[in-house]
């Protein structure tokens, strides 16, 4: 909200690449730490800062280089500043995070691209039995309907279910913000479905639409799942059991492109690309050093900090499990700052909350 | 078949553009015409040339050119020169071709994109969404689940039964180069099939896939499907069909983009984009001069010319049908042209048939 001759304000926002997740955090840090050093005030912990670049590619060296350097490493606790306030504005703590794994899918038809007229009634349409093949993993309330796939999963604790029922409830605000009419999980809040192991359809794609569309049989149909853990879950046997679902609707699955004999024998073919994944953790809500930043956190707001079991998003979490690692996340970013796609943005007030935020945690005593 | 030293042959493709669909059928005709002025021959008819160049985006100015030019384009036969030769190579004339109408769906999820974990089992998925719809509209033999859609057709003539039941059966030879364990169907081959109403899906897509895919939940996801029609369908009345199918399946259809309002009130919502389309036409078999055509075609080819009723691809013949023109169609291009796809081709030897085949119907008496 801008006064007339303002040049800036809090609800200005900074649009760019990654500006929100992670830079925001970077920042945050970086800055809330200058700010300690110009205002001579000495921080009352040991602290050490640890930057990664590569969590959106599934981090593939971050466990190399925790585990050759567990002396250099050794802490307390690890603040990860990454992920979105609450929709509320109000600050957060958040004890976990979700684990994660994609999986990409091919379903193949014709071998060359058919004239849609002259061929379509006949040879079989790959678009149609990947739609088929992902219709059948979810019902009409959004509950994925593959075998077991709620199995394993550890419930919370008398204390994280006390949390999560004080998490201001904003579901419709927000979903009238998003413009739907019904939400998925039958009844059930946000925060609650936060909570289970999620499928989600990140992308599908076959031949061209619209006007780029023509009249043919697509060659090929694919899509890439997006899977998410909770405490309880492992993500290879996560994988497993949406395989093993593919596999009852008729499917032949391979990891290889299929071979023409393959294509000869098995009528409906999926391709799997398989993806490393991992699992969620949890850090306790009985901690007494996490409560302790939890008032340092409340002691930089007016509004009560929200504290949750774990957040939606997903961290590599288990590699500081690896080392021993306490880990809490103080996230700073707004909710609604469209992290992995299109207009990402931070707005600058939450940068500003956020850089207090870091410094009041680098004071704890 | 190439031989050393040669440089050119039969089987030599010429890959481009529209090489098949629809210039070698252009190509034919001129080159036909010709040969017969240089070997000073004269044509046994009078002959008059008439070239579109829009059919592929549906004809929108062919009907007002041929009702606009009645007197000039008075004549006993229209010879059309599109679409493949029989897929064992033999020559063809075709009576009809099905008619053709596409249709855009457009199904709506969260008004900007949302991260899959933070979001992912609350949000409705918009692919999700499309993948139920499209996946209700087949059966898994391929057949059309949508009410009433084999209605209003037209059954063959014992004649035209009779001429199908001599066409070439390659289903097995063909399916096995195109790599497919199973075809559509139900057991009908490919030349009954194509005596059916048809719905393909041309295309689809919702966010990206693979390497560019993100964890989001995709704002919309979109589908391009293709009608093809026999004698018997209006291609409105076939639209009307589908959508009162997708209506039954509990979507709201809008032919703009949806509303708040809208979004607010229904929870499921497809945005249709109309398109112009045609029916089926098909000249009559018992007919003298289409007769007389077939024994022209013969007189360039040892193996038997193929009759089929109708082809499965599509042309606007309903136009000339207005101006109360007889049409038949004649093709020189090679089954396996790839036409509307990359790589599309024309075989040299289809090419250099196709201007004997057009010669000789230039020679009828």
């Amino acid at each position: 909200m801008m006064q007339a001759g303002e040049t800036s304000g809090p609800d200005w926002r900074l649009y760019a690449r990654s500006s929100s997740d992670d830079k925001a955090g970077v920042m945050a840090i970086l800055a809330g730490y200058e700010a300690l050093v110009q205002s001579k005030q000495r921080p009352g912990v040991n602290i050490k800062f640890f930057f990664e670049g590569e969590e959106e590619k599934g981090s593939p060296h971050l466990s190399e280089i925790v585990e050759g350097n567990r002396a250099l490493l050794a802490s307390d606790l690890w603040i990860i500043c990454d992920g979105p306030v609450h929709q509320s504005g109000q600050k957060q703590v958040v004890f976990g995070a979700r684990g994660d794994v994609n999986v990409g899918l091919t379903v193949y038809g014709p071998k060359r691209p058919l004239h849609s007229g002259h061929y379509g009634n006949w040879a079989p349409n790959p678009a149609l039995a990947l739609a088929q093949l992902l219709a059948s993993m979810k019902d009409s309330t959004g509950r994925v309907t593959i075998e077991g796939f709620y199995d394993d999963v550890i419930p919370l604790t008398a204390k994280e279910q006390q949390a999560l029922s004080r998490v201001p409830n904003l579901d419709a605000a927000i979903q009238k913000e998003l413009s739907f009419a019904r939400a998925d999980g039958g009844g059930q809040n946000l925060s609650e479905l936060i909570n289970q192991p999620s499928l989600n359809i990140n992308g599908m794609r076959s031949a061209n639409v619209g006007a780029q569309a023509a009249n043919v049989i697509p060659t090929t149909a694919e899509a890439t799942l997006d899977l998410r853990l909770v405490l309880g879950n492992d993500w290879e046997r996560q994988v497993a059991k949406v395989v093993s679902h593919i596999r009852r609707q008729g499917f032949f699955v391979t990891t290889q492109e299929p071979t023409d004999a393959e294509r000869a024998r098995y009528p409906r073919i999926v391709r799997l690309t398989p993806h490393t994944g991992y699992n969620a953790e949890r850090t306790s809500m009985d901690l007494p050093l996490a409560q302790e930043v939890v008032v340092a956190v409340q002691r930089t707001s007016t509004q009560p900090v929200v504290q949750v079991p774990t957040s939606g998003g997903s961290l590599p979490l288990h590699v500081f499990k690896k080392i021993n690692a306490t880990t809490l996340t103080v996230p700073v970013a707004n909710y609604d700052n469209n992290q992995h796609a299109e207009n990402e943005n931070i707005r600058l007030g939450n940068l500003w909350d956020g850089m207090e935020t870091m410094a009041a945690i680098m004071q704890l005593k």
